[in-house]
């Protein structure tokens, strides 16, 4: 089994799928699996997101292809990440930060070896050129080691943490779904943890003040905000069969960041 | 041959391309088809008329996984119907009513055999957790006597069917593709009958009154409405090369249940 | 290996998924690539640019199957074409203007042996009951010869070529991607050889005058605009970490035919 997954911005166009024609071109066998060509262009951290969606999900070896590259033919390196048995091939511009930072024993090498690349490499359709010949070599089981030098410092975007006090828990906004539902940076064990038995207040912003978590997305009045833990077991804001990120105005993308604070009923 | 067709409300994101991450783990011979991920968000209705349209294109053996499932998580159950041959995998919800409609002997079976499912089951996404890893199996060859018990009363959407006096011939708008065409359930057959010979006249709501069949898209007048017989064989409203969705004002997915006629021209 | 690629006007519903349960039903082993759904409805020429972008990428023996046919059920003629050793699938109504164009040795057969089509053949798609049965036989190697007669001459669409003065070179804007980048038809070749070392001037109508190729899309100030070549070797215009084709005001598709002109800075 050779699984290739993609992820751009590309759009509807046939980037994509021109793409898939020199993958297979190579290798006949891979397995090719869209995960998401509508990041928003440019959108460098939202397309970390939907990787990061995907990170336990496909079976180790899975070679996972992103091209989400503002600055193709600049300076900025093309890389391989190796993090938990699979691989992620793209731009040095932070889409791999959180691959990166669930595996400490993560590998980084620059795509140095233009043996493997699509000749002529054009200044402006890397994807073409340079990823997706690279990710069909490493699909058909190519050692990494022959792709370049190891890359010791590949770009991280800033990733931010939870944070605790006594008696508040932080987090931010880190996605949004096509439901409008949004998921935060807040694992289910730490809210567990610090609520310690108490139902829970979930705060978004100046919005939604919610008491209690609910276990589904139907729970409560139509209309109503929910928070609840996603399939990702983090915690997530929604509205009982609306879109809340309609609902609060912000256009795709844009919630990203918004703060989300947990507190205690009983002080 | 194995093939797995996905149909969801999901939209552009991830979430269609991780359950294909976990059907390769399961079987990595398994041959994908999207279907459709544009299903307006929990509308299970346009969601069945999907489904209706592939019923008979796909071979018999096919797995038809669908997860339009504004209940997820909540008491709504998930089942495994087969209906000529082939399976559908999913919520119970009326998801399935026209495969159920379809064959007299269709079978349902619960989905009760969490030997199947990926663990830690969700609350918030059966469609990784559940359906994909069952139609994974079943694409697989497994016996559906393994999946659970018999389910003898899945849920059906009211579908509404032809109705026909001395005079008319009454119908609804059941359907519309990304041209705008609007298609109705009025079979062919039953339209022929109906008007014996007779040229017949096309009524959609208080819009268009159309005397005589079309036999292409693009028969007329550029802008005049048409009526026809489409590629399900049904009775189907359009515009030549225009969008009579559009014209008639309707966001998608709102024409659904307007009221259609035909009468004959000779009394 | 046999690669079928599949390029229409449908949108995002089921149709293009259908056409695949029919190539599968005939040649499970297919490896189908999705090249676009999202060309504009009948928007034949938008169609053949997509075709064109594809043209050299994917290996010989590919088969693109294309559906942007508004006289589906006229009197129009289903096609195939074979340039450069690719199968081009569809109506004869310009779509494979670029394929013909390519190679001085391109043939085209009528598709008229209806023992290879699926029954019975609708009126409405011929996507499902003709181009994808056929498509799915030329990939199982069928010989071109048994499809039909040859068609000596298959439509082209106006395909405007570049045209050179002493101190003008003229082209226009042919494509535009989700970046709103627009792409020419003036090939690199023909610029530096009517530049001949000197910098430049890009004009796109009255809009962008720009002096000088940039090498990257990320060059120069954000919003300016840029003229560069693209993946395809042709002139492009773009604006940095911009969306040129929003910028000036066209919608999806409305750019084309949009003069473009290249002088000397010295004359």
């Amino acid at each position: 089994m050779a699984i290739i997954t993609l992820t751009t911005d590309f759009g509807p166009g046939p980037f994509a799928g021109i793409m898939k024609g020199v993958i297979l071109g190579i290798h006949p066998e891979a397995r090719l699996v869209d995960l998401c060509h509508q990041v928003p262009p440019h959108e460098v951290r939202f397309g970390a997101v939907v990787l990061e969606q995907a990170l336990e999900t496909f079976p180790p070896g899975t070679v996972h292809l992103a091209v989400v590259d503002p600055g193709v033919g600049t300076e900025r390196l093309p890389i391989c990440v190796q993090s938990l048995g699979r691989f992620f091939v793209g731009p040095d511009n932070g889409l791999f930060t959180p691959a990166l930072l669930a595996d400490p024993g993560a590998k980084t090498w620059r795509l140095d070896n233009s043996d493997l690349f699509r000749h002529p490499v054009s200044r402006t359709f890397h994807g073409r050129d340079i990823f997706a010949p690279v990710a069909a070599h490493l699909a058909l089981g190519l050692d990494p080691e022959k792709l370049g030098p190891r890359q010791k410092t590949p770009r991280l975007l800033d990733w931010p943490q939870p944070s605790q006090s006594a008696n508040e828990l932080t987090g931010i906004v880190t996605g949004e779904d096509s439901f409008g539902n949004l998921a935060t940076n807040l694992p289910r064990r730490l809210v567990h943890g610090f609520l310690d038995g108490d139902p829970g207040v979930f705060k978004l912003g100046g919005f939604a003040t919610i008491q209690g978590i609910s276990h589904t997305y139907g729970q409560g009045e139509k209309g109503a905000p929910l928070a609840l833990f996603n399939s990702l077991d983090r915690l997530e804001f929604a509205l009982n069969q609306g879109n809340l990120r309609h609902r609060l105005g912000f256009d795709p993308g844009r919630a990203y960041g918004q703060t989300v604070r947990v507190t205690r009923v009983k002080h």
